[in-house]
C-alpha cells in the first residue's frame, strides 16, 4: 500500500482568524506578494485540496499545473464549477450518500472516488490519493475541511499568511472550525519553523507536533 | 470635556484565531514570557477592562496597579468576583436595563457609572473614564467586547499573542465575534508596527488606521 501523502494546511486569515465575513463573501485578504508566494508554493505539491463549501462560496479555479481534489461527502459540487472546468486533472471525493445521478453526472467531468458513508473518510481518501502517486497535498479549506484533517490527525504543517485588517463576527467562518477541541488538553500543538512579514501581513509556518 | 482614553486591545488567541474552546474552558494560552510582558504592560496603563462574560467565563482577578473597569450592560457581574473584591479601584458600567438592586448591591462593591439604555454606550463611557483621569485604557475582550470596540472605531491598537496550538470550533469565542462586517470595505485596516517570537508563539502589534 502506498502511504498517505504529507498535508500542507495553507490559508490566508484576517487579524481576528476569519477566512471571510459573516456573508461568507469572498474577500481579498493576501497581498500580491502572498499570491506569489502560494503560486510558487503549488509548483511544489502534487494536487491541491478544498472542500465543497469553498467550492460553493468562491467557485475558485485551483490554477496551477497540479491535480485539483474536491472534498465533497454529497456530491453538491456544480457540474459547472471551475474546479471542474479547467485544464488539469480533477478528482472529486464523495461518500456514499451522494445521489447516484449526480455522481455518474461527476463522472463524466472528473475522476470520483467513493470514500466513506455519510462522509468523506479522509485517511481513506488519502491513502487512495497516495497510491495514485500524490505524495504532497495542500490543503486550502474552508473550515470545516481544515477541522477534519486535524480531527483524523492528517496534517504535517500549517503556514497562515495573516492580513491587516479585522472583520469579527461570531459566525464568520475562521481557519479551523467544525466541532472543535472541548479543552487544551486535546488541542493541537503547534512548532513554529519561520515567521516573516509579506507585504501588509505576516506568515507563520508551523510544524504540527 | 476630557478626551477619550488611548484603547489598547491586547489579546492571547490560538494559532486559529480563538480565545478559548466551545465550552468557553479557560485554556492558558500563553506562555510564561507572555505573561510577563502583559504584567509590565498593565503598568503602562491607567485602567483595564474586560467585558461581563470573561467575568462570568473566567473569573479573572485583573491583577496589577491599575483601575478595573468591567462593561456589563445588564449588570450581571457576581457580587462574589475577583473583579470586585481585589485591592484595587473597581468600576461597573451598566446599562439603564440592569435591576435597580443589583445596580444598589454593585455600588456597595464598586464605582457604578450608567450609560446607555439597553447596551453600554461605549463612547459615552470612555468619556466618563477620561474625566476620571483614565487615559490609557487596556481592553482584555472577549470577543463581544472587542467587536463593540472596533464597531464603533475606538480602537488605537491590537496586540495578539499567538499561541502554539490549534483548537477549532465554529462556536468557540474569537478574538473578535458581535455581528462582524458584511464586506471587505467595511472591515478594519490595520498596520503592522511590530512582530516578535516569544516563548512558543508569537506577538503581534498592529496600530488600526
Amino acid at each position: 500500500m502506498m502511504s498517505k501523502p504529507f498535508v500542507l494546511i495553507n490559508s490566508a486569515i484576517t487579524a481576528d482568524g476569519k477566512l471571510s465575513t459573516r456573508e461568507k463573501m469572498q474577500i481579498e485578504i493576501s497581498s500580491k506578494e502572498d499570491f506569489e508566494r502560494v503560486k510558487r508554493l503549488r509548483e511544489k505539491f502534487d494536487a491541491i485540496m478544498v472542500g465543497v463549501g469553498t467550492v460553493l462560496a468562491d467557485n475558485p479555479s485551483l490554477k496551477g499545473n497540479i491535480i485539483r481534489v474536491v472534498a465533497d461527502s454529497g456530491g453538491k459540487t456544480p457540474l459547472n464549477s471551475k474546479v471542474l472546468n479547467g485544464s488539469n486533472r480533477a478528482i472529486i471525493a464523495l461518500s456514499e450518500r451522494a445521489p447516484r445521478d449526480k455522481r455518474v453526472a461527476l463522472e463524466e467531468k472528473a475522476e470520483v472516488l467513493v470514500c466513506g458513508e455519510e462522509k468523506v473518510d479522509l485517511n481513506l481518501l488519502l491513502e487512495k490519493l497516495g497510491s495514485l502517486g500524490i505524495s504532497k497535498l495542500m490543503v486550502e479549506g474552508g473550515g470545516t475541511l481544515n477541522w477534519s484533517f486535524f480531527a483524523e490527525e492528517l496534517v504535517d504543517q500549517l503556514y497562515t499568511y495573516i492580513g491587516n485588517f479585522v472583520v469579527g463576527g461570531k459566525r464568520a467562518p475562521t481557519l479551523v472550525d467544525g466541532e472543535g477541541v472541548r479543552e487544551k488538553e486535546e488541542a493541537f500543538e503547534l512548532e513554529l519553523s519561520d515567521m516573516q512579514r509579506l507585504g501588509e501581513g505576516v506568515l507563520l509556518k508551523w510544524d504540527v507536533k
